[in-house]
């Protein structure tokens, strides 16, 4: 073979190993992913497994990368074709949405799976998906602020909060109570907060308190 | 010693076992309890650890009914002193937050951990975690839709995800961003969430879509 095909075979077979791996971790937890399990899923040597990453936290940093790029992919790279404003966060809304609905993981949505189970566990796997989450919420509430520029950045920065709190329990819906109902009232919650943001002239947090 | 304080022995080493275990469950995952870790917190043998309770599987599921009962009586009971209504909502909402902040578990919130932990583990464990949470979406949709029984209940459900997904997503900042302002957002993402649905007239979830 010329060195170009083994360079592509190679990274074919880092990529099936990299996608296995992330199978699992989103049932289980990244902590689970055993080389042995992946050995026998893959019907390769535990050698061949490891190989392309030296190590097994390389491995399991090279999952959580995968899952962070599928996101990206799927959900926040499509719409960026439409400019910042409304039509761009509804279409965010349906990709976010459908994206936990229809999810390309087994396990369900996997930053939320492993920022859980990272969270005490100090190390590169937990910096990285602190890292992630936090642009998340930079990400989301320079969108929402975007909606409606004359309310102050922290109601946007709240109504980041409160979008990526729906689809942690539209995820817990979905994977814990198999509510059949969880995706469209997801997108029904995420309207009703966007739509309270936009609304001119504001309403405050506590105006419905007698 | 009389047979009535060994019954009391009894009972004190039970919940300090189960203690210990809840300790470490909410750092680290119900399924990284091992006896052999318990028994080194305790200073106990591996076997006085399990006596309590036959089973490793009986011990976790002890845990998990401690958490869970913890929650119930520093969260929901102590609101019941006040008819149901915007007061014991206000309440509801304050004592939750601040369960959240000053949680009695070193590593947080160990009912989502759990859940997310479970959800893809069938068994005994999961069932009680399903139930638990899926008895909380009734419980905050009751209380929530008697703020504005002129809405539709199904606004009461959505508005339930909204807030159970607003404590979940402030978890993860306090647990994974260390982020000091999540309790005092998390108040405010509550309150909106529960002005938006006592509005009269209401409004729908797509009323600022343009």
């Amino acid at each position: 073979v010329s060195p170009r095909s083994s360079a592509e075979d190679a990274a074919r077979t880092r990529a099936r190993i990299v996608h296995a791996a992330v199978n699992r971790a989103s049932a289980l937890g990244l902590e689970s992913i055993s080389v042995r399990d992946l050995a026998d899923d893959l019907r390769m040597s535990k050698s061949g497994v490891i190989g392309p990453f030296k190590s097994r936290s390389e491995l399991l940093a090279a999952a959580l990368d995968m899952a962070i790029t599928t996101f990206q992919s799927t959900v926040i790279e499509p719409t960026m074709r439409t400019p910042a404003g409304i039509n761009r966060m509804a279409d965010l809304v349906e990709r976010w949405v459908d994206y936990l609905t229809q999810c390309p993981f087994p396990g369900g949505c996997f930053i939320t799976a492993a920022s859980i189970e990272l969270d005490n566990r100090p190390g590169r796997l937990r910096d990285r998906i602190a890292q992630t989450v936090g642009r998340w919420h930079e990400f989301l509430t320079r969108e929402v602020h975007a909606l409606n520029p004359s309310q102050p950045v922290e109601r946007a920065r709240d109504a980041a909060t409160t979008l990526i709190g729906i689809s942690m329990a539209t995820n817990q819906e979905l994977q814990l109570l198999a509510d059949p109902a969880a995706g469209p009232r997801a997108k029904r919650a995420m309207r009703m907060a966007l739509t309270t943001f936009t609304l001119n002239p504001p309403i405050a947090p506590d105006a419905g308190k007698t």
